[in-house]
């Protein structure tokens, strides 16, 4: 069985929450809500791409990865209808590829999975063949971004979960979830697979302030899955490790620079500095795309500050006063010294980063 | 001018957000409706002991100190219309404690000025004299109350303040501000009087999850009092100390053990870890009434479990999936290694806590 084929039966089979998933009986996109969880659970069935499109800038779909994977099978939907010679169902692929690059700007994954469709493009035109042919051929190209990254997240969760032992408890912070891959997510990967595999661990997530990440994805998903998790707001984390409660946490990354410094949502450097303070081990998951070398260290990380109403009236409901300064950054900086190991698909990284991290690309 | 008269003049003056002042023109109790804010500021005129009763309930007024002053004024509006000898006006005065006291029951502070209003009134009898007489004195006792508590969270602030040089920037968390007390508040009192004498400081108030009382007071009392306030989610507080804005940080408590353990508002213990990590110093502001050296330590306080809903739905609105496990403990102990020092209205005690504390009551 194909790769491709495999993912096709992962879909069809699927009893896990998916974000994304192609659907070949009805030759659809299945996209999840996300805009209404933990509410309810809406697959938005999308059958062209300028549906794709709204849903991405609508953020029905978010997570880099899972954005990637919609954005795919997207430039299917827009192409498949093209008729003609493989000429000009190669520029209908390139021109599905430019717009859908318009619907989140600064979204890495996007472009590259964009760009990986145009030169599988390209390549399948060059090669000759039934325009028929090419269409299904990108189809299986956007179900192997999907199968890559489940891969990804699934090594991840492999290494990661050595690390972990049967009936510790691990806390975590955002949403580093399958919601935002394929599958498995980065952080929670050795989550699900302790679930798949029998091991019992006790999950603590954080909410999340200002958005609430934690308590409206991760929570919600991990639940879905059958996971232990319990909710609790920030401030509580230094109690509940103080307990005893907490053998390890584990975080995503939105960038990890060549020093090891790692930058994630805000909250991330507190809960670092409480875990060396009560000697846990403080893990960071992600694939190795997201480890930047050109970034010497995390003062060269722009720190995004978003609007004040996500504090003061983040809920709908207006919860501080009028015209109060409010100091809201996106992310913070977890200097290296507090990251006891770095977590990619291709096995757990250690200090000193700056040299093995350089190793690992080699 | 006798005390009261001075508390008298002050209340007619202020010009700052008084929790509960005395109007001698309508000879009524006003009470800022705490509820209301930080949306409108708005005064409750009360007439009645019934009203008072009402208010203390309905936690229009909130804050120990500030409950046991209103309901000792709430003594002196059910007694006022009372005719008849000085017995009938006792027997009045004390069914109006009585009567007061339903209305909290688990206010320390609330019984103990109640006690204190009923003392007072079984003197003034046993004295003899005129009933208006009788009626002055125990109005009299009640501006008393609130002056005693204005001056030691002033004195608190005095003591406090010592320990701060202009320019400096404070981190609280929580509300243990003037809108609990009489005037001042106690973590909040340095803040007060550095404004009165022109020193500034930059303070970062937690917005404090999950009831949000730094958001929703300490942020509102210190905006309206013009003091250099920033709004921030309690996972930022690490965030801000490391970027070295933070030379300080003071919080109130809800109980001080003999060995100097701080119970206060769950998220404190993190703050004070995070503290101690940026060589921070950790200060604790409380009067003396809140040491309690029949507790030898943190392990022996009660620490009450709150509804899961404060974090599910505090805002009005579901954020996180229903039936998730949740844990919301109300507070934390701080161990004593953490705490710098203890400010109260005596002065500054330092480590041996079981040894200095002991010596503070002496």
């Amino acid at each position: 069985m194909s790769i491709q084929d495999q993912q096709e039966e992962k879909n069809k089979a699927a009893d896990w929450l998916q974000s994304v998933r192609w659907n070949s009986a009805t030759d659809s996109l299945d996209l999840l809500d996300q805009r209404q969880l933990p509410d309810e659970i809406v697959y938005l069935e999308l059958t062209t791409s300028e549906q794709v499109w709204d849903a991405i800038k609508q953020l029905a779909v978010r997570g880099a990865p899972a954005i990637g994977i919609a954005a795919a099978y997207g430039v299917y939907l827009g192409a498949r209808d093209t008729s003609g010679s493989l000429e000009l169902l190669l520029a209908e692929t390139v021109k599905q590829c430019d717009y859908l690059a318009t619907s989140r700007p600064t979204a890495v994954n996007l472009f590259w999975a964009l760009e990986r469709m145009k030169q599988r493009a390209t390549e399948l035109a060059s090669a000759g063949g039934e325009p028929e042919a090419m269409k299904q051929s990108l189809l299986d190209e956007a179900k192997l971004i999907q199968s890559e990254d489940e891969e990804t997240c699934r090594l991840i969760g492999v290494h990661a979960l050595d690390l972990f032992e049967d009936g510790m408890g691990v806390l975590t912070h955002c949403n580093a979830g399958g919601l935002a891959t394929a599958r498995y997510g980065t952080a929670l990967a050795p989550m699900y697979l302790a679930q798949e595999r029998g091991i019992h661990l006790k999950v603590f997530a954080d909410e999340t302030r200002p958005v609430l990440q934690g308590a409206r994805l991760t929570a919600f998903e991990l639940q879905q899955a059958g996971v232990d998790v319990t909710l609790i707001c920030d401030n509580m984390a230094g109690v509940v490790m103080s307990k005893g409660w907490v053998q390890a946490v584990i975080v995503g990354t939105d960038r990890v620079a060549a020093n090891g410094d790692v930058a994630n949502k805000i909250g991330t450097y507190s809960v670092a500095v409480l875990a060396k303070a009560h000697g846990i081990p403080f893990y960071v998951a992600c694939p190795m795309s997201t480890i930047d070398l050109n970034t010497a260290n995390g003062a060269d990380i722009p720190i995004e500050e978003r609007h004040e109403d996500e504090i003061t009236q983040g809920f709908g409901k207006r919860t501080a006063p009028k015209g109060v300064k409010v100091f809201n950054p996106a992310f913070d900086i977890t200097p290296n010294e507090y990251v006891t190991a770095i977590i990619t698909e291709k096995g757990v990284i250690r200090a000193p980063y700056h040299e093995n991290l350089k190793k690992l690309f080699e």
